[in-house]
């Protein structure tokens, strides 16, 4: 092909900038030489599908990709990073493909959520499930003429000598070049999947301080994604947002019944990953790194959540005998489900129970090391779904009640996720002077679960709610306004929110939290009947959720969240999911133990048993109908305090 | 979406046939309600890419595809299996998508190469690479409520309880509707992936009857594809033909050399990769089955055609110190590397020993069973590369010549490979008159190796080639004739020929044999020498290629090919590569002692040793320079018969 031109003409529109380029090169790369800047997470392995471009006129050499559908090719669409320049082209940029510098940086919604999962990982011997090695392997002679592939699996074997390795095909394809071209210096990315040991990917020369992975929790509210760094065993960076599936049922048997009934099982798959990949690009901007580097990632979540993730059928769910598609998940590509991280990296999901106890559960359980504990504990996992596990290292019963979204925020008018600018703690003073502290010290936005759960205390304390959780309209008069014939509290007034109204609570409010923490309180009790012992022999009680980074445990218990036990054996340990899944990205064993746990785990189906509904119903009251249950309680204030 | 019609008008172009088909039927299925055949040899799992149509006007709705390009989809091209009808659409059916009745059922030039390898696969123990399991499972109940995957993974493990088993993605997302739909009664087929073994597919009913694999030779010159029952233990079908790499170089260096200067790697692989999969095709077609029951495929090939194969880099072949990219090849996705079988279907590639020494041959010594000789024992394997093993179970030296593919019919005028109406035997008789066989007794096209091989020794028999090959014209007068100024002799006389001229041999096909011969003989003399021990110790010489079913040890000896040792040590035993890769197939031990042998035998580079080119030079004569090697040789007849 003699007569084509070596340099070629690059026009880009709307811009009307112009560029000459040797034939071959990538419109990406040629953009970028124009100054002009495409979107694009992956760097041009045709991953992310940001880099979306229109081709006006002109040769181009393109490589067939999914990530174009037929009408979008027919229009003339084309990944910038999949197709070269075979001669003078004209290229439209659309505004979405753009990259507006400081697009992400700058989102002042955007809340580090370093601090949200108070539990460490210390104590699990370091292992990262993907990690790297740098390796000199030495060039090849007529001595030493082992082969390319051969080579490397020595190589690693000096690191890992009991690893059975196995490398994939597009390790294998790509590595004669990288080990020629690098002068056999490398760095080989090694994964565990079950028995073997993956060589994930081979890169040239030392890149082993680069090494992040993902710790993933999808909650059936919120979604939350940290980024670690497998190096040094740090967290990086967190971010979170409501699941995008909540337009199809706040709960998830709704959700799956959508997507029985509108075959919409991978539109709510996309759903999920969409929101994943929405927060991975977050993390990746803020944090000035790329896709690459993310080389692993490891998913906890209710059972019903991993299978939406996965695309698994979640119809036994719902349905009695309530069997899921699968508990235990294989270590998966990444990339398999659309996750955008490493085009190689790996997928790690953890293991669930049962229908209604999910992989969140088991995550937990070994981030606040239950598996290791000696004396009877309780661990409780406030989210839109409150699951309760009682035992200890040799046994655990565990079970599921609806507690509902309410200390997520959700159907709570002024509630909202632990962002910055959520009210995260509240102290009602005297003539109910409410004092607010947000999370960030921002002008206050909405309310937290902590938040929610001090001003329900407070508002008890001082007599503004009833023992039957009714406003009493007698006390806080100052506070209490009639709106649409409905009372209502005001937490912040219009001139000090930042959100152009009072922050106030409703009646409706109230009763969707205290129906929560009443459906809680109830599979405590029924679990602890069931297996036969007494609360006050529960040693330690391990309270977890999305609630904030701080939380009032006398407030848990003066509502009749949590069993009246001496506050010391309480521990407030945040979002345990998200622990466990770092602890596991980080360390073998604990991935190890999470397993274990999930095999020993029993689970006690309460939904079935009449005497749950029972339970429920006396907890509907602050703390609970039988306030001896509560000797530590102390009556509220105000005319009707004493009033059961 | 209520306003498009339920009902669909489908119109097929040229054929002008129409027919309404509900909304959301693919275009595949409406063809085939419409009588017309698209050509589909994955059943619409998008992996053969044979039914391409294209949309003339309407709606579809199509899932994008990498087998269609940037400019055919522009031009309306889809997949028929991969768009589903969405109201009145027209199509046009292009001529090369149209399936022909019979196309391939009657091809008279397919050779059934059911007898090729004459080494059996008895006496490794049975246990198919990739194997099937009928498993009635138990619906799930309150009291057994396992999840569906761990559900199948106890069932698979009642039959290998030792399995470290793995589900890939696909198979896990699609397991709970196959369960539920068959009422938990399912095949599953499962495949060692080294440490672990894989769930390659779950099928609902029992499909255990019907699991076929594929055993393959990739020869530089000759392309075989066996077709195995993997239940029945038995060969199905055999086909062949030409490596279409031909065309950049008989010899594989040349097209190194080529692949490197023109960037053509992935042509290479595509070349080869096609090949084969026009060899499944005929062998499918003519079998009457699919590709879905094609689960696994074993490969082996000399390492250059290994690395053309996997499109691995194999520069290192041809320079020295002479590395390849990967001796040992992990188990991998056939469709990774393009090979129509099963979507999940696996692929072993046999391991090679060095750069020159390749799978055909660890696969060919296991086949023969030199790692359980007790006795010294010599393997030839000649093809264009003529490879040589000498040793016994506990040892093995091997090395390599370049022998050309003369003895494959290559560049030789009418020599042709083992197929119908090849000449495969040959006699001189009284007058010069020649009596010859013909594979499948048509009539004769070409001659085969083991025909040439007879043909030569019979010339040198009756005095028309002298001791240094070289046509003696007062010999055989009546049947050596001159064209162009070149001797040429009379095999077949034009009125017997099925080519519409006379099947000559001439002295520049015999030169080229004799040189092949000669570079065999001077591999095995350096190898002897080597390891310092004697040809009469040798107690077995096992000599294999492609010469067809019947070779003339006798006459391998006449000419010095092999060493003049009693005809009883020495045995003919075909393609021994393609025997091994069966027995692989069917034995998880054959392919551990493939495995084995690889990483024992000791590779000689004779290359390098001028005393090589001295052992060549000398055995360029009939039988050899040094006559007192071949006590057992008659001098020819004929005036110059003792002419040395």
């Amino acid at each position: 092909m003699p007569d084509k031109p070596t340099l070629c003409r690059v026009h880009f529109l709307p811009d009307d900038r112009t560029i000459d380029v040797e034939r071959g090169e990538t419109i990406l790369a040629a953009a970028q030489k124009a100054g002009i800047y495409i979107s694009s997470l992956c760097g041009g392995d045709a991953i992310c599908g940001k880099c979306r471009v229109i081709l006006r006129s002109g040769p181009i050499q393109s490589k067939p990709t999914t990530l174009l559908d037929r009408d979008e090719i027919r229009e003339g669409y084309v990944l910038a990073c999949q197709c070269t320049v075979q001669g003078h082209i004209e290229i439209e940029i659309p505004p979405e493909t753009r990259l507006e510098e400081g697009q992400f940086l700058g989102d002042e919604d955007a809340q580090r959520f370093g601090m949200l999962s108070l539990i460490g990982g210390a104590g699990f011997p370091y292992a990262p499930l993907v990690r790297k090695y740098h390796l000199q392997l030495g060039t090849p002679s007529m001595r030493s003429p082992l082969a390319g592939h051969e080579r490397l699996k020595q190589g690693i074997l000096t690191r890992e000598p009991d690893a059975s390795l196995q490398a994939g095909y597009a390790v294998l394809r790509d590595l004669n070049q990288i080990l020629d071209q690098s002068h056999y210096d490398v760095t080989a990315t090694i994964g565990r999947r079950e028995a073997t040991t993956e060589v994930v990917q081979v890169e040239p020369g030392d890149t082993s301080r680069e090494n992040l992975g993902l710790a993933v929790d999808v909650g059936t509210t919120t979604v939350v994604v940290q980024l670690v760094d497998l190096v040094q065993a740090r967290i990086v960076d967190s971010e979170a947002k409501y699941n995008s599936q909540m337009k199809y049922g706040e709960d998830y048997i709704r959700r799956i019944m959508y997507a029985n009934e509108h075959n919409a099982l991978d539109a709510m798959q996309r759903l999920i990953v969409g929101d994943l990949n929405e927060l991975i690009e977050i993390l990746i901007r803020r944090n000035g790194t790329n896709l690459h580097s993310i080389t692993c990632a490891v998913v906890a979540g209710n059972t019903a959540m991993i299978h939406f993730f996965l695309g698994l059928d979640p119809t036994g769910i719902r349905k009695e005998p309530y069997v899921p598609a699968a508990n235990f998940i294989p270590p998966l590509r990444a990339a398999q489900v659309g996750l955008h991280i490493n085009p190689r990296g790996l997928l790690f999901t953890l293991p669930s129970v049962a229908a209604y106890v999910g992989a969140d559960i088991t995550a937990g359980a070994v981030a606040i090391r239950l598996d290791e504990q000696e004396e009877l504990c309780l661990f409780i996992d406030v989210g839109t779904n409150g699951e309760v596990v009682l035992g200890h290292k040799d046994w655990m019963v565990c079970c599921s009640a609806s507690a509902g979204p309410a200390f997520e925020g959700v159907g709570v008018e002024y509630g909202m996720r632990a962002a910055r600018g959520a009210i995260e703690r509240v102290h009602i003073g005297p003539d109910c002077r409410v004092e607010v502290e947000t999370i960030g010290n921002r002008p206050p936005r909405g309310i937290c679960g902590s938040g929610l759960l001090d001003l329900l205390a407070e508002m008890y304390r001082v007599g503004v709610l009833g023992r039957n959780a009714r406003f009493q309209e007698a006390c806080g008069a100052s506070r209490l306004v009639k709106k649409d014939g409905n009372w209502q509290f005001v937490v912040v007034p219009k001139e000090d929110s930042a959100v152009d109204d009072a922050i106030v609570i409703t009646q409706a409010d109230v009763s969707n939290l205290i129906r929560s923490k009443a459906a809680i309180y109830a599979a405590i009790s029924m679990l602890v009947k069931t297996v036969n012992v007494r609360t006050e022999d529960i040693r330690h009680i391990f309270l977890a959720g999305g609630f904030g980074n701080y939380l009032d445990i006398r407030n848990a218990i003066t509502l009749g969240l949590l069993p009246d036990l001496p506050p010391e054996r309480i521990h407030f340990v945040g979002n345990t999911a998200i622990a466990g899944a770092r602890a596991a990205l980080l360390s073998e064993e604990a991935l190890k133990r999470i397993e274990n746990v999930a095999r020993m785990m029993t689970y006690i189906d309460l939904m079935a048993n009449p005497k749950y509904m029972d339970e429920f119903v006396s907890a509907n009251f602050i703390p609970h109908t039988d306030i001896e249950r509560f000797p530590s309680v102390k009556p509220p204030r105000g005319p009707r305090g004493g009033d059961t």
